[in-house]
């Protein structure tokens, strides 16, 4: 009756919480299709080649989860994330020879594309005196890059794109890539960069219309997301080897709120992050050791 | 000592209230950049040209500002707001011979890049036997199009572009802008498109790190965001014609809301959309009138 899991509430208590938090979720427009492009992704780079073995198969999460704070949403809380890290790690996977699911949020950065400006095509290209379109020169290197190697990873099958933006969206689809993966067992891993809200506010006790601001100030009550991490490796694909990323503002709780989730969801490693340097430095914790890892400043 | 301002509280109120927000705004990082380009741009479109009287300056405001909840910002409230409709009318504004300053929300819809896919360079681009990039046929009239007008508004320096994230940084920027209209007189107008939020945090109110998930429930208390529109009738631009938009999921109860925003902010109009059928119909509001305005369904 009272079985804990390393979370420190009932494992029924979990379990009722998951159990409430998809069935009061919208359901997924596009279900089916995503559905179809999964099975095909998962199935096709499973498949023994040449060497004997199937490819590896990663699903790379990015970008933020957004939390409707009204049905008909015209208000939300978003995580702040540019998805860089993500969009990074997915060239370096597919460069080592996996398969990526990129499960991003729409608008973050994109594969191949990090450094190209803001506005790539107003400030990278310009009409020439013939009326045609071409590059300009200084971000010609970059741009045959971002499209060659692109076009490349798509064309071979190694990478396949879903967008998400709410928090609803964002744990259905990871649901339904964790049960697609788990024929891969060892095989899979997830790499789970994106930043997924702590906090929402459950479907049924949204407001309907858009909140008005005539009275007074605004109260606002939300409640935990449940700890889906832990599910995933329980439930979704138990085999697969599982890193998540911890974020802090705080560098004095960061290793401590690392260790924590490594052993609440049973991660195999933790990415621990502080927001002020991670572009310059993280800790990889695991359950033997602490490595950090710093930026090799020669390369660009 | 009671004086009202048609916005229900006392003129000293709003003056405490405005002073307050703009005093516990975290300052703007590039005021003196924006400052000189602003300058600049009022300047030299005000100047009298052959015609004997100076261009019209219009500034468009677009998507959504963002309310951190943390002063190292991990999580912030977003107003929904794809900037499709303020980019739009700056292309319409430029044709029709205004300057326009676009202060428009990072990540949203550029003039002139509205029919564009969501991934541009992926998508519009392919790389040929030879290794040069080219456009693809099925985008070729889009690209071009989007990159000769862009450029041909940059380079006339009819088109100054400003980015804004937060509520802070959109509202010392529209001030800077009324101030700098103001000499325009008559000849300046503000089409207040963005969608603007009615609640905030204020920053000395503001936890200082990420807001720990552990115990329970979160509870919030928003402030309303001062009214700044009839600051900006009063203070900042008192002779530009104003128009606002205002939005509502609730179609019961929007004509009576617009009316409200027209009278209490002294607008000279007012555009009412309803959030599920904004792109077919709108009701423009006036002091004497109400006029709908429907999509010509001929056009694309």
């Amino acid at each position: 009756m009272d079985v804990k899991n390393g979370l420190g509430v009932p494992q029924e208590t979990l379990d009722a919480e998951v159990k409430s938090f998809f069935e009061s979720a919208p359901p997924l427009q596009n279900r089916d299709d995503i559905s179809g492009k999964l099975e095909e992704f998962v199935e096709r780079n499973s498949a023994v080649s040449g060497n004997g073995r199937g490819r590896r198969v990663v699903c790379v999460t990015s970008g933020g989860t957004t939390v409707p704070l009204e049905q008909r949403c015209v208000r939300y809380i978003d995580n702040f994330s540019s998805g860089h890290r993500g969009a990074a790690s997915t060239e370096n996977f597919i460069k080592a020879g996996y398969a990526v699911i990129f499960l991003y949020r729409r608008g973050t950065y994109q594969p191949y594309c990090r450094s190209l400006p803001e506005d790539p095509l107003v400030e990278c290209f310009e009409i020439t005196d013939e009326s045609n379109i071409q590059v300009r020169q200084s971000h010609a290197e970059a741009v045959k890059k971002a499209i060659t190697e692109h076009h490349a990873a798509v064309a071979e099958g190694h990478l396949l794109k879903l967008p998400f933006t709410t928090i609803f969206e964002y744990l259905q689809m990871l649901q339904m890539i964790g049960v697609s993966m788990s024929r891969l067992g060892a095989n899979a891993m997830f790499y789970l960069a994106a930043a997924v809200s702590d906090f929402y506010v459950p479907w049924k006790n949204m407001a309907e219309h858009k909140i008005q601001s005539a009275s007074g100030p605004l109260d606002m009550r939300l409640v935990q997301v449940p700890k889906m991490l832990s599910v995933l490796r329980k439930d979704w694909a138990p085999l697969a080897f599982c890193i998540s990323f911890k974020l802090e503002t705080d560098a004095k709780i960061l290793l401590e709120k690392a260790d924590v989730a490594l052993k609440k969801n049973k991660m195999h490693m933790v990415v621990a992050n502080e927001l002020s340097n991670r572009n310059e430095e993280v800790v990889v914790v695991t359950a033997n050791e602490k490595i950090s890892v710093r930026r090799d400043k020669t390369q660009a």
